[in-house]
């Protein structure tokens, strides 16, 4: 098969790969539906994260059971199945409190850019759709592989409930996902920070009642400003770099909530300033397996449409164009057909 | 009056001080009844936080209302109080969020090594006792105004429950009433990390089922040891070094709840540590105020007896042999009576 390889810094080739296989009982291949890049695969791809020789990509995946191990019980071939980015028994300590990203016996995927994908630990990866989706559907489906789960993660971490208000830092596919879910969760207020127009539209659509441009120290204070000098309750940071955690963390009131789901990349936190604003820490990598379930079904009720942040669609064959239009921010996310 | 002044490090001196008097309506004056030495008075007294000249001392304290201003409501002459480390209308919306230690009017006391002391925003700081205590009840009463109440709070902040396995991280007068509130709460496992006898002992007695003697990595491995690999469900960190924040966040089992409850100094966070381990963070100067009437309520009915972690009882005016105890590690905690 032919698949992405990141070779340097900007240069993705679409080039010859071996066909996945089963290796062990618990494996299953799926034949990909859609595929896409992640924001993450930026880091990589500019350089700011370093990488040893030729690197498969991809992260981000659904489509339909190829073939599955002898062990595999949960999916069988011919199911629509979408998994997270971490693949998980889902019953290790570390599963079962939750966190399946960091599941004992489980990894990071990192060959999905491709038309065949072998995920291993199949049982405790992945969750079968009750149908086989429509192809308009397929976005949306896709997106919970990672970015609206992750999104979910951030909502969830920051404790949004009804009522109160959030504040969104980062508007790629995640923020606006974030967005999204903040909304769903029943925040009163959400206030997406970003000076993007397209991402500004796409914020109002999924949820956001607010739009602040000012970044850094000019943002926390037009936050303190729209919440009475306070602060707000739940700040979801989905970058994860030092000065979009800053501001997060200013912008929280005394007491509150604020996540971080971007990997961070230098990011220090100063132990006086989480000390005396009281501020509640949780984020790291989406546990999706948790989300799964639920977020599948929130897509097939037809209730939400998290599909709308890919507002680039290109032949698999073409990724190293998708790579170039994110990297330049001319698309919020480009998903991938084989 | 004469009252404990910090002149420069290791000097600490008994010397005459101005009497307080009400300066606005809304304050109280007491007669202290007991007073203490703080773990945190040592950064100062050791020359790690520097000073601006002679500084009184003392953030502790309980005694009877001598005198109140003419708004004061809740509190009369004659009546048994105590009060946290910080002052607060409890009105705010930092106070309504439960973090009175930062209310947006308060701030922290500093002159309590001393016989009389003036205390602003009386209502919203003091809880007087349903009665006049026993003498032999005063230090035990005394702990609440910031080591007990401190204590809880790590355990409160760490997500302490029934059946979970609770680790703390110094052995402080905080860290031991931090064992008692995690027994309170019902943590099925209480691990004490000392190599100091006699805090073992008392850590026992309140209610540690182990000890680890190891610290930095050889302590979080023999935690994980204890956990078969998975980590401590909450970690209490008491202290507020970087080694100490360190050695706390490797003890946290993924997706674990980390309190930190100690002033830091010279600590930053790893943003790649915290994001990969998952781990809640919370903490930061107890809201004491928050936890007064449940803790007072909790001595009086002689349950508990936290006064324990005073092993030194000296006049006010040997205050400086009380800091020099503490420094050396001779004392706990020396309790001051005037």
């Amino acid at each position: 098969m032919k698949a992405a390889v990141l070779h340097e810094p900007y240069d993705v080739r679409f080039e010859e790969r071996p066909d996945p296989k089963i290796e062990q009982p618990t494996d299953a291949i799926i034949r990909m539906s859609a595929t896409c890049v992640c924001g993450s695969d930026l880091w990589p791809y500019r350089g700011a994260q370093p990488i040893e020789g030729p690197t498969p990509m991809g992260h981000e995946y659904c489509g339909v059971v190829e073939e599955v191990g002898s062990a595999v019980k949960s999916v069988k071939p011919g199911q629509f199945v979408i998994g997270g980015f971490a693949y998980s028994d889902n019953s290790c300590p570390n599963c079962k409190a939750g966190y399946q990203s960091r599941c004992m016996h489980g990894g990071f995927f990192n060959t999905a850019q491709a038309p065949f994908l072998r995920v291993p630990l199949a049982d405790g990866t992945l969750i079968a759709t009750s149908d086989k989706p429509d192809a308009k559907m397929i976005p949306s489906l896709l997106t919970v592989s990672d970015v609206l789960a992750t999104g979910w993660f951030a909502a969830d971490a920051a404790n949004v409930q009804p009522g109160k208000t959030a504040v969104v830092v980062g508007d790629g596919a995640v923020g606006l996902l974030a967005v999204l879910s903040a909304k769903l969760k029943g925040a009163e207020r959400i206030v997406a920070m970003s000076r993007h127009k397209a991402r500004q539209d796409l914020a109002r659509i999924f949820g956001a009642t607010d739009i602040v441009e000012e970044r850094g120290e000019e943002g926390v204070a037009r936050i303190k400003e729209m919440t009475k000098g306070v602060g707000a309750d739940c700040v979801l940071e989905c970058v994860g770099t030092q000065q979009s955690m800053h501001q997060a963390l200013g912008a929280t009131r005394q007491g509150g909530y604020m996540s971080y789901v971007g990997v961070p990349h230098g990011v220090s936190l100063d132990g006086l300033q989480i000390f005396f604003t009281h501020v509640h820490l949780h984020g790291g990598p989406a546990p999706v397996r948790r989300f799964l379930p639920s977020l599948i079904e929130r897509v097939e009720s037809g209730r939400v449409d998290p599909g709308q942040v890919f507002d680039m669609k290109i032949p698999l064959d073409q990724v190293a164009e998708g790579y170039r239009a994110m990297d330049e921010r001319r698309a919020i996310k480009a998903l991938l057909q084989p």
